[in-house]
């Protein structure tokens, strides 16, 4: 076991169930004299907060952080950061049927497998509400990087079949459409795209992208440290995560190195950097200080109206339709979640870098 | 630092540079009374031995192991296990060119960047040599699996654009030509695609595929220690991988949850499993019981013969040719990479397994 | 940092101020199935608590252990234990002068220089209060050791100059006093001595011993992970301790070889054991079988109404007298916090011991 | 398992057996930059060779350090630092008969009892010779922290009975005679016990001390990292350990706070400093910027030539007189071991340290 925590100085360690007294983290390594409030927290929970839309569940959860300890005066002491966000809508009730058979898609089965038995209610420890002590502690790492000039912009890429185009994008419309899509225009079709789904009792998933900038050359540790394997592993810790790339990605498998060889050039300042990014700014596993990109590939919503096959714990076959209220896609809520890992793997590794030379 | 290091129970360290005195293991935690000798890993360093075929480097390489310490009688004693492969083909001399100038695709930049200086001699730890320790260390891990009924069928899936037929998949045909593809016209296919590359001093890229099959279901750990995020962290710490993928991967983001959903049934025997299997065998990142499956991409080799642009340590431009015995493609001999980093999580996570329940 | 982690399967976080909104610990590793209630927690927590003699502070703190996941059905599910204690009694109004200087035997210097500030109220991260959170982790531990038919007994050796006579020792005596003394006589002599020194505004420290029996033989992993080295790891890392021996501990030192080896023998069933045991139940790290046996020294306690001297943060000398509801001897109250730490030690040894053979 | 690693970004890992083809170690996380040669290395094993004496065993083991990875041009890179010795002194037909029965004071019971057998071949792992990989490492970190101004001082404070007096302490001495005793006089008495030893075919222990000055005041991480527990931990973990104390120690237990106390003051350069140094240079766990002072008690060598009691694997009683060449005592020898554990745990929180304030 001892999988909840993450991180070599700066260590997190997330607890809480979905249907449980509450979800929180502390987070113990996080530098002494950093301003910090449950307003910085706050801001990036309601990025995660369901209800925003009609494409997210309509449970309202105000999901509240308390900041427990570790701030004084308004600022970090060195000492651990807890905080504790109360469950509030939990209806245990709901969740009897459920206990007795295995639904598709989730980790009903391999929780009974792992420890003889689960806590069934709303998914126990597997529930996407687990992400919230992600998000509080992100929301940290994040306020230590903008203060080392490092910035993190995440975005849906795709929904579906639906994808933007780099020629439309624009940044702005980020937070201005309820799938956090920088193209209005794939907005509005994903936006048609996740009707037909939910007219038709379905889910979808999609692509999160994420891009870096501001990033130092030389972090990430060689050789098990490498950033883009922490980074890996971080993102895949994510519930629906089935794939990662980075730069090119899968498309450099098929490319020769002429083409994905990347040059390295000077800017006019005479900064090293080079022509193109094909490496997404990542060198044998240390940022070169291009920005760092890259994509996380979400799997639809296993939680559907729709009629499915499992079976119940015995094995006997059973229909289900999973009624209740859920995300017809997850991917703009998870948005957050992801950039809150990668806001977690680069500030881990900015602070082991300290230590690279004498 | 200290990014050598991986593993919880079942933990390595590996060590050494492509043209210092030797690169080996230490791998601590293994289990005593574990049949070990020096043949086990011979044979899986000479899976990824150069000079095998016209696609690989012409370099000779010898990388004979000796154990150092741990094994007493034949079997592993409980205590560390030290692996040493003495370098033998070492010609400092050709790189001193190489120090002066940063080679694109390579880490040259970014060691410079962290370390303020680097061991320069055929990429220093950034060698593809410094894997000698992981296949190591995957032998011996390997073995442990063996004896729990894990098998790992790890292969070539694609080189360049030319990829496997799954209608004409021949497992024999894995080791029966010298790309590592299970199917024959494949491989035939890519070969061709090969020569081409070499005759424009061009190189090659491609995907492995891995498929592990007699997993017991519940291992892996929530939240971060999720068995697809370890294997994700494993596999993206090998140097030219920029891509990675469980079950349907990123098509999955493609499809609806109806189409995504594995129904769960049962089999002849009454044991739990799944109709399809696209989650690739792992829920809420636990073993399912099913196959797991998972692919990496790998980016073509950055050393070519091709003249390339890039700049001096001091930032002005040089062209330059990559003269010397380089892989045209990488990918044949990572497969045996690939197992060994899979082989290494699991044997870390199956042991961490045994504490899952009083 | 990251100094609020211990464990490597069963791992404890503790976090949390003497006068912040709480303190608390999240158990990571818990073994699933564990029968578990706040009451067993509770339990803990009551014999630490202040107020339950002369001897001990009166200020009261109901301490009360609220479980906030990793529960369920009244069994531990195999996922993170959080576990909170609200702080009621702080007046954070009697600590602005405080602030100001450096009191002598405390951590106020300590913290100023490390990160800059403190949260000077009441001693803050370095406060008694922030043991709780490894009592609490530590009923849980102890539960898990005790479905393993091991028991830990531990009580005040001395007080000052009185200690125990082995002559007399009676272990009802340990709950039967409020110094926790196994001898009825040295516990009557010592509240004399503690009864001197808080006539004088002066404080007393004492030994506390711990005998842990039922421990199977192979048990802590050679060369650092030995059992005696993580227990005196463990218990150098509460406060007030400045002295850790096992076994003989420091007499050995003068002894000769053939007085202080222990001849092997084996008892009336035949099973392996020793005729004395200088050796405390450890050799080359590991549990020989026979009692663990331990002793911890405490300091006396450092705050005292007594006039003394030190200085203000900018150097000025000071003369000060701490007033306010300080104990006399905390070593009655660190009992349960010596075994506390003990059980956390032995529980994760345990647990890493079960993957140490094929 | 897992227990020959040790530290957080100082991380090393130790390998070998007394009579395998070698011992070593693997440093990861050493900083790059930092001027290293076998030489250093050297002068530090020689510390520990045997042979020198009378009082050490007559073996001659030439400990020849070859370092294999990780130094480039007179530097170390920022990779790990592989360091082998071979062994060549192994005699393995000798230890046939030891293999049979269980030696008193030894790990032969212990070492069969976790892993079901062992290599019994001079102790196996938990030989004396298990600490040539902490000394070789011991020695990379002295560098360090000689470079930042920290220096080491250690010796031996007693042997048997004979205890050096603080009034003829002669720094001088601790080279001069053979028992690293830094009083002429106290080196002759010991000589003269440990000469009454060999003609008894008897063993003596001791007691080692450790005064470290040019620390910074902060370094240590509250609260299972402080630098005390984290040196208790390191030191217990050299094989013959039996007891540690910090400043006062066990001393402290029996004192009045009043006496106890170290008032703070400054002192003629207006750094803040300690009137007196009860506290060993440690308050909260953190440096305070005094001596760190510490010392270890060592048991008598458990090899003895006297007939002794024990038992065979079947538990049939058996009488033993241990041949060979043994160390009467192991105290000089252990002297630059606990100096090497020290400079390891320093070095790894001074590291630490770097991230402890924005």
């Amino acid at each position: 076991m001892a999988g909840s925590n993450l991180g070599t100085i700066f260590k997190i360690t997330t607890w809480g169930e979905s249907h449980g007294k509450g979800v929180g983290v502390v987070i113990d390594g996080c530098p002494a004299g950093l301003p910090l409030c449950e307003a910085d927290i706050q801001k990036f929970l309601d990025r995660r907060k369901p209800g925003q839309s009609r494409f997210s569940t309509p449970r309202k959860e105000a999901d509240a952080a308390e900041i427990l300890s570790g701030v004084f005066d308004g600022k970090t002491t060195g000492t651990p950061i807890s905080i504790l966000v109360r469950n509030e809508n939990q209806h245990s009730g709901d969740y009897s049927e459920i206990a007795s058979y295995y639904r598709p898609g989730h980790a009903d089965y391999t929780f009974d497998a792992k420890y003889g038995f689960r806590d069934y209610r709303g998914g126990g420890r597997s529930s996407g509400r687990e992400t919230i002590g992600r998000v509080a502690a992100g929301a940290v790492a994040s306020k230590i990087l903008s203060g080392m000039g490092v910035s993190i912009l995440t975005y849906t890429r795709s929904i579906g079949p639906v994808t933007i185009s780099d020629e439309r994008f624009d940044r702005s419309e980020i937070s201005a459409n309820p799938l956090c899509m920088p193209d209005a225009a794939a907005a509005k079709a994903a936006q048609d795209y996740l009707d037909s789904c939910i007219r038709n009792q379905d889910s979808a998933g999609g692509v999160i992208e994420c891009i870096i900038t501001g990033m130092p050359a030389g972090v990430g540790e060689p050789v098990f440290g490498k950033l883009d394997a922490r980074l890996a592993g971080a993102i895949f810790s994510i519930g629906a995560v089935k794939g990662f790339e980075v730069g090119a990605g899968f498309e450099a498998a098929q490319k020769k190195g002429s083409e994905n060889n990347d040059a390295f050039t000077t800017d006019s300042e005479g900064n090293i950097t080079k022509k193109t990014n094909h490496a997404g700014g990542i060198l044998g596993g240390m940022s070169d200080g291009d920005p760092i990109i890259f994509r996380a590939a979400v799997k639809p919503t296993p939680s559907i109206a729709r009629t499915q096959q499992t079976i119940r714990k015995d094995g006997t076959p059973i229909e289900i339709s999973i009624a209740g209220r859920h995300d017809p896609v997850i991917v703009p809520r998870a948005v957050v979640v992801v950039e809150s890992m990668a806001a977690l793997t680069l500030t881990d590794l900015l602070l082991l870098n300290m230590s690279a030379r004498v």
